[in-house]
């Protein structure tokens, strides 16, 4: 691959650094102007969030909001707002990157730009993917790292500088590799794998690796350590839409797990002024209720607080399908839930040895 | 190196299949002569837990107990103790690892083995680690993977089986190598470094690897992701007592922090049945009160939970160094506290560049 993978991050690094760029010039024309400055940005109120059917995901409506610096009120947050893009376009200048937190506490170096709290300081960092379309982790602002990916894939870091052009390939350390800064911004080059399987809980991944699931099912593994992070979803995007390779996610069988796959496939509410998270050709593969069933797990009754998700979901136009509606039915009907590491009861190594064959083989 | 280092591994796993042997051995002559078959441990309630000064860890006193199978109400967790001393045999001799969830179902499948809840399975995993004296670790029953280390060191691995003495060299992923369970039971080869730094969070551990702060300080780099798993803490161990290094040991400067580096460096209650998990010379060397105050960094108010803990901290025994006891008290004149985010407020890169050199200086 693919000259189209490499540019694909090149451009992204330099489409992100052009954005923050304009953003100065046009608050920068404001001033000369003698305007007070003022950005525009897509509303991001719970009205303004609508499911798109065509793109398998929630986008923000045709609602604007207005930032400006016209009254003492809203000369603050503006100015954080200004603070935050200059932080932003540093760390991509000085090839730096930087968490959620420190750019918190860079702030509470500056005088008068101080956030109240970190709440305040990240909700600032989403103004501006809003006011972007850009995603933090293209302006080299991250969250904690989550999750680890193993398989026959070669990939060629571009982070940090000096590890710039090295190559690696993804089966050299049999604990995975960490979805880091440093993976999720590298060129992905090729693989032999023909398919991936996305696992919720390490221990399951350690299994998966241990018994050599990448080999016998040419499959690259991820493990997202429960909800995905951010990283992990645009990877696992680029391995579907820039590689070609089909998704598919295994979870615990209860409202969690559910969500978790959902995640991967169409994103969330939270995330729908981005493009770039979601995998809609994801497949959910288990554990349904139907295994449950059909392989008599040793299960937990489901809570209160379960069957209350169930319910909600039930109605969440992501989970319309027939494959959702037939299967949070089940679970319902049945009171009961059941984790991947059910499957030992049948023997420590059953759901390699005959439960994910079947699966696949199935689909 | 290393002949004793690579003796060490190989020895712990012979001494593990061994000691689970014996027990096996021990039973059946007990069932051979008739007799209800029992075996004596160390006891481990609270009243026989006791500070050792010399060892500078809790240790468990002369107290025994007597687990036997004479009277029905004893036949359930001792027929659950035998079946989980097969299992960890069985896991040996496979060469295969588990996790403690998985375990717990394992059980579930077999017919009056059954436990009531994981909580009841761990339980008897620790009796099987006092009647050894063997961490479970060594029976390759592993928690989830927390943690990862970074720098120049190469180690052997021996396990998968297929990654049997592959070598690896532990820059060549700017990521980490997350502290898995290959890299627990891998052999430490050699390495330049001359020193270790422990972190408490990936996000400074990040930081670190970016700064390249190991090259500039000649230093191995471990992010423990909160309270060191038990892998972690035996892996800072190997590479003070085996290889020579000197630890230092990076935290938030709360009671929090106070209480990551001290199970570092004599462990906790919890684990007093263990050796081989504590690090008595590692060095806790910041974020200090001092530091607080020193470099007039950005804090937040103690809570009252964290002064509760503070004041415990103080009368606990491995805390009575002047150096401890100087630094909780501050703490709590100041009653603030600070993380090591916090020295972002002096620019994203002085914790790496003058307060790092700074503290190492000093010592």
């Amino acid at each position: 691959m693919t000259d189209s993978v490499i540019n694909e991050t090149e451009r992204r690094r330099e489409a992100t650094e052009t954005s923050l760029k304009q953003l100065g010039s046009l608050i920068y024309e404001q001033i000369q102007n003698r305007e007070f400055p003022w950005i525009m940005m897509q509303s991001r109120s719970s009205d303004n969030i609508n499911y798109d059917d065509e793109l398998r995901q929630f986008i923000l409506g045709d609602r604007t909001v207005r930032r400006h610096s016209r009254n003492v009120r809203n000369i603050r947050p503006f100015t954080q707002f200004l603070w935050t893009a200059w932080f932003a376009r540093e760390l991509v200048r000085l090839k730096k990157t930087s968490t959620l937190r420190e750019v918190y506490y860079s702030a509470r170096g500056q005088r008068d730009i101080e956030f109240t709290g970190q709440t305040e300081s990240d909700y600032t960092i989403t103004d501006l993917e809003v006011a972007l379309n850009t995603p933090r982790e293209s302006m080299n602002i991250y969250p904690k790292d989550r999750g680890a990916i193993f398989g026959d894939l070669n990939i060629e870091y571009t982070f940090p500088p000096a590890y710039e052009g090295r190559m690696k390939n993804l089966t050299d350390n049999p604990d995975g590799a960490p979805i880091g800064r440093s993976l999720t911004s590298s060129k992905l080059v090729d693989t032999t794998a023909d398919k991936v399987i996305v696992i919720e809980k390490d221990a399951m991944f350690s299994r998966f690796v241990e018994e050599k699931v990448h080999e016998k099912h040419n499959a690259i593994l991820i493990q997202t350590e429960g909800i995905p992070s951010r990283s992990a979803r645009m990877v696992i995007r680029r391995l579907n839409k820039d590689m070609g390779l089909p998704i598919y996610i295994f979870t615990d069988g209860d409202p969690w797990g559910l969500h978790i796959a959902m995640v991967i496939i169409s994103g969330s509410a939270v995330a729908a002024h981005l493009r770039g998270l979601t995998t809609p050709d994801a497949k959910w593969i288990g554990v349904w209720g139907t295994d449950v069933l059909k392989y008599k797990l040793p299960t937990e009754n489901l809570t209160e607080q379960d069957l209350k998700r169930l319910k909600e979901i039930k109605d969440d136009p992501r989970y319309v399908d027939e494959l959702w509606q037939r299967e949070i039915d089940i679970f319902l009907k049945m009171g009961k839930k059941a984790e991947l590491e059910a499957f030992s009861a049948l023997g420590l190594t059953y759901i390699v040895d005959e439960y994910l064959p079947e699966k696949l083989e199935s689909l």
